[in-house]
């Protein structure tokens, strides 16, 4: 069971608390370590901001949401900061352009990681000092402490997705990092859709969701407001995929066509292939004939059995229609998370250290439902029944996004495997493709 | 009941059909009456559609679908209108850009109505030829028509929309029809929402939409592919408000600063009023301190007992957030109007003539369902489970649809009464604005 | 010599002007008797003005310039017409958008004949009045009347390049008038850069363009603003070719891949090539390997020996390069005018009623410097050493324009024969190519 | 005179050249001292390249036309540089896109230096080489390497206005280096137009422009194509202002209106200001009612009687005409700089080390022709009489940038003294204001 997992390294004291802050802290700046100065400014495109960004967002997150509320005559790092590193809460004020993050010479790398790590050390005596004082204010600053905790880890997982695209722009395809020996070595064999297994779930009431505990510290505890309240669901059969599609599979989508056919695509879909002018999922390029793909670890030849990774929506229901089959909805997803998910199927995280999918076992039971890859959904992302965003600025962290996004679910090869839980909701645009997002089949049963 | 009134002129037998085919196609003309030939061909977005192009592509509907397939060496009327008034069928093949339809001063009027009068014609012979050979292909025929007639209900909305907003964007605000009688008095009384009255419905498992009959002739049994089929789902319990918004009520959140405070809208309607500039809903203009709004009678003040119209999604659910409450699901809404539809919910469409939503009576009944305005739900635009498109080039009309567009329900007051019913579901982007659309307050229960 | 043609139906006195005046108000309307109501509207681009804008702007001018200006008590028309109108004077007031003149479907095509024939009969009455009341202001009004009689006469020639294109965007092609009669046979023989004789011109000093008399009344005494002062210039000797390039010689550089080789290009010009997809002139397409064009008369295969028209200035400037050869300056091309003009090189003018270029005979005389085309030259307009602009809001005529437009001489097959002169100098941007604009080489000597 | 000046630090013998060559290599480091491995890759917009991107492209530039051609074997450093560093050189190969050339991390700084120092060392081997071999080819490589110094020298120039304008959009506003010492302190006085004294130059034929030598070697000998052939033009007599505009002169037309009256403006820069809501020169802005300046050195309080700077063509035309002056044409800059050139109107060069303009000297001389900021001239950039493009690929240099662009004379604050020159023709699009780019004044006599 995933939840089985989850205390590794998390629980929910105070000591708890303090040990993961400082874990993540560390963690972001590890995940840093093969860049050198120059790369940690890129941004290709507005979606994927530089990592020295990243790395002082979410330190402006805790000084913002914690220090600047619970510590009395707090003085600054830097007072533009405040405006510099503002993501989007209004609440807080204007923002400095998000398309132009990547002009940010200043502040070098070395004052963004002083600027770490005076946050940190100020969290901690804060914490230190609201301890010493028996302070009311202590649960309120230790569940702020779980929630910036759980947003420096989604940068964790943005920071690699970003600097993958960014890298990537660079003719040179320099690999992120040099890895000749975390590579797995993957055996060329062909899979086929024919080898998928399909799973059989009944119609039935199901209840998802959760209900949000006031403040919680603990990790097992915590969850966005997105996931709540818990409220009921009436499933339709249907059937489910055993396992990811393989870049294999895909292939085989493209050399039949698929993406010169207009009957496979919803409408939007088609203009953002001829937009766009898609030919393959993004990493994919040809030379000399060949098929290769480019990962954090650099460009090697296509691995045929190894998941799908980064399409859009519109190309995760292309294929499905293409095959015959559609996507899951969110509730659907969820469904067979709660009610059944051998430990097979949570597999490769971040801590892992692959970064990049790993191929199926060789056998008929629910796999990769966790880790891998993220899984498009066919939902529109929208408030659950009964929804209410959470009060004050953070209340902007998920609720005014509910529009025009659609749902993935499980987590990828860059989550961190203490993050993700069966109720995690992830959204992004459906052209979006720079996250690690593949596809799971299901069809009507 | 809304399906009591739908026999009015429509029937399942073949007399009917033809009797609706010729009244359709007529109706589309006399709607043309008001207009001179410059004014035929106006387009000032893509969206927008010259009033011509409507009259040529609903006839290219019957000719395509009906009479290119079941008319043994038929001719075309002009070859080249296979691709000049192909909307977005890419079965049938490329088609003139829509954004560049106003430059199409040929085929001129005169024309498109010889084209128009020649399909017409060719339908009904086609019909009485295959109702002598006593053939197989009658039905297919006849329930083909069935759709053509609902096809050119819809673009019958979208002329009048269309030239509404295609003359808005001449200075001298020309109205559409010179119509001083028509155009009925309002009381200057300003409503607030406090005496909207909400009325309670209770938590159950509700089924809703509509298996579909195998080609059905008659406009009772005709639905479009996107009402299937019906199935289940899981209501929690609501409160809706028993009439639409008003002119008055909205005029409240703007003077209440609704369109520059950033914490009513979602993040993707907040770029929206900036990008647009967006202060008020489309046709209300400001001169000289009073408001005004443009309808298709011509200027007028702004009369605040009247329901709100044109305003986008976000608009919509903007408002719903400042006044404490939120939209309806179209489940929600659904389930609403299969249970509970007064007659007096029913009033104001296209045949009664005003062309511009009504104000409420005064009293707590559910009032405003159909007619009036179309209601944005919270519901982005998706398949229902089970669904499978039409089959050939038809299953166009609505599956590709499904991804970024928003329900409404209901119906407005440019709406054939014939035309619109409970399981109805009609989908537009959510900064659209162009269509009589308003809101409908909901809050949980 | 030119100037002996000028005389033809205008003179100096005041019988003259108001008898031109007559003339070219008749004819704009002449010009439009080929087009339907719903033709009158047509906008493709922001350049391509509506033929019905057309006639009321050339209206608005007498308005503005005159009536409002020298008639006491005048009542406008319709006062929103001085906004509607306006095309680019700021000293009279905002103006409505340029790129949506198209939208104006009011005021209709019978109110702007009206409009039309309100201007004409006041400003016969105006005149009429100030001769009668032996006012000081005759002979401004005279002056005035003379200015727009030419600006109604640039606008006639506007108005056919620019129905030409807009009833180009339309994939029937539509002919702008049914002319089997007037089109001139074309013999198939191709002409090559050989056959061009090189007419040799001394290095010398020079004196070009022209002073400025008094508020002059006779056309024969009117020039623009931006035609003076006269000046002396310092010509290098150089050589010039006695005719226009044709269509034939242009094909050859199409052939050898001028479309595709950056070498012979302008950087602006390559980026042009590539932005816009050209691979041929305006109005050239293939089908079924035949290169066809398409003019005023309709569609037509391309005649090889008659005047290429309808490139920019980058295209003038990449086949001077690929032939050895350059363009004239415009200083260099009014010195040949004033020095050595036969008759024979004046021809084809809008009065001819051919709208279309035609061959030059097969001699080796100085050929079509007048008429047929516009000679795009390498002098990028600008103003003459001790230029000053015309007082009040005239002055906007011409000298705001002075920056990164080129100069073109002599005239077109829609220039009136009574418009064009010696030092007439016409300008466009150098990506223009909806003009009637062709190439004539010259190189050093 | 200028001419005198040149000799300093540059011969034309052999070891004249490479002590140049090995200068200006130093040079271009040194002024990348003050930088760090984050500011090397800062590129805001497509015209402002990234310091590290310079100093590759100048390597390669002596790579591709020098090592390339005449070292036989030659290795690249790296053969994906070919690519990577190419500008706009057509007749080489495809280039990198130019307004992503902020996106190449790799190669880092540190390889970038090495690149450098590699193609430093084979250019000098080569030399060496081919002095002892006694080769023929040594005169070329010689005056390719004359070439390349001086091409080398105009991006030390754009080195400095690049990063000066890719700092501006960082909030924090950060200087290019710590300057204190260097910054000369202004006097407050407010200088005004009645202080101009005027100096009078009378019609005549004058010769300008240069015939060039076939491949100098020396600095004394060396211009480029553009400025040849040397060729007469006729003067019109006229004014000159005896010093450039000064902030404060140009604070007095914003103060006046200047941003808001169009009828200063040509009707392109009036579409510019309202564009790009220009309302003061590039790097003025105001703060709780004072203005500031952004320079090199930072941000100080606006000297009011320090040559203005940063303004584009259509600020420059605008101001002139507000004044009721002109701009001067090329032609007339360059007979005032050959007739009578004072020492005092040479100075302040990038030599000099302030970076930024100074004040003129209280005197009625010519004063600040060179040095201090680029002089707007009238004259659209077009070939000279009888100019022919340098053979091969250089020939793309200069001559496929004639057209659309304004020449600019007299270099600048950031010219090396030894680069600029009487001839020397300077371009950029009449919007461009990130170059030192100021205002001289003339007025017909
Ligand atoms: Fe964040
Ligand atoms: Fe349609
Ligand atoms: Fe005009
Ligand atoms: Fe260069």
């Amino acid at each position: 069971m995933l939840d089985q997992t989850k205390p590794v390294g998390l629980s929910d004291n105070l000591e708890q608390v303090l040990e993961d802050f400082v874990d993540v802290r560390t963690f972001s700046e590890k995940l840093c370590e093969p860049l050198k100065p120059e790369d940690y400014n890129l941004q290709a495109i507005a979606e994927t901001s530089p990592a020295k960004w990243h790395l002082a967002h979410t330190s402006w997150f805790f000084e913002t949401f914690i220090l600047k509320k619970f510590l009395p005559d707090y003085t600054c790092f830097n007072s533009q900061f405040e405006y510099l590193f503002n993501s989007y809460y209004n609440a807080i004020g204007e923002q400095y352009p998000r398309p132009q993050r990547g002009l940010l010479s200043k502040p070098d790398v070395k004052v963004v990681y002083r600027y770490r790590q005076f946050i940190t050390e100020q969290i901690k005596q804060l914490v230190s000092d609201l301890v010493e004082a028996n302070s009311n204010n202590l649960n309120d600053v230790l569940s702020l402490l779980r929630l910036g905790i759980n947003h420096e880890q989604q940068h964790q997982e943005l920071l690699l997705t970003d600097i993958k695209y960014n890298l990537f722009q660079n003719p040179l395809h320099p690999a992120y990092r040099d890895s000749e020996d975390s590579l797995p070595q993957y055996s060329p064999k062909e899979p086929s859709l024919e080898s998928i297994k399909w799973i059989t779930f009944d119609e039935k009431l199901v209840s998802i969701g959760v209900n949000q505990t006031d403040a919680p510290i603990s990790q097992s505890d915590f969850v966005y407001d997105n996931e709540t309240p818990r409220h009921k669901f009436y499933r339709h059969s249907f059937e489910v995929a055993n396992r990811l599609i393989t870049n294999g599979e895909y292939l085989e989508f493209i050399e039949h066509g698929g993406y010169s056919d207009p009957q496979y695509w919803l409408s939007d879909g088609w203009d953002a292939v001829r937009n766009h002018q898609w030919q393959a999922p993004l990493y994919w390029f040809k030379k000399d004939g060949n098929w290769f793909i480019y990962t954090l670890n650099g460009v090697q030849p296509l691995p045929l059995n190894q998941p799908l990774s980064h399409v859009s929506y519109y190309e995760a229901d292309a294929f499905a229609r293409w095959s015959g089959a559609r996507l899951l909805t969110e509730q659907e997803w969820e469904s067979i998370a709660i009610s059944n998910t051998p430990e097979t199927a949570m597999n490769n995280f971040v801590e892992d250290n692959v970064l990049h999918p790993v191929p199926a076992a060789d056998n008929e039971q629910l796999q990769q439902l966790f880790g891998d890859v993220w899984e498009w959904t066919s939902s529109s992302y929208s408030a659950y029944p009964g929804f209410k965003p959470a009060a004050g600025a953070v209340g902007e962290y998920n609720g005014k996004f509910m529009c025009n996004q659609y749902v993935l679910r499980g987590g990828s090869c860059v989550t961190s495997r203490s993050h993700i839980r069966k109720t995690y909701r992830n959204f992004f645009y459906p052209d979006a493709r720079w996250q690690f997002s593949g596809i799971r089949l299901a069809r009507d049963h």
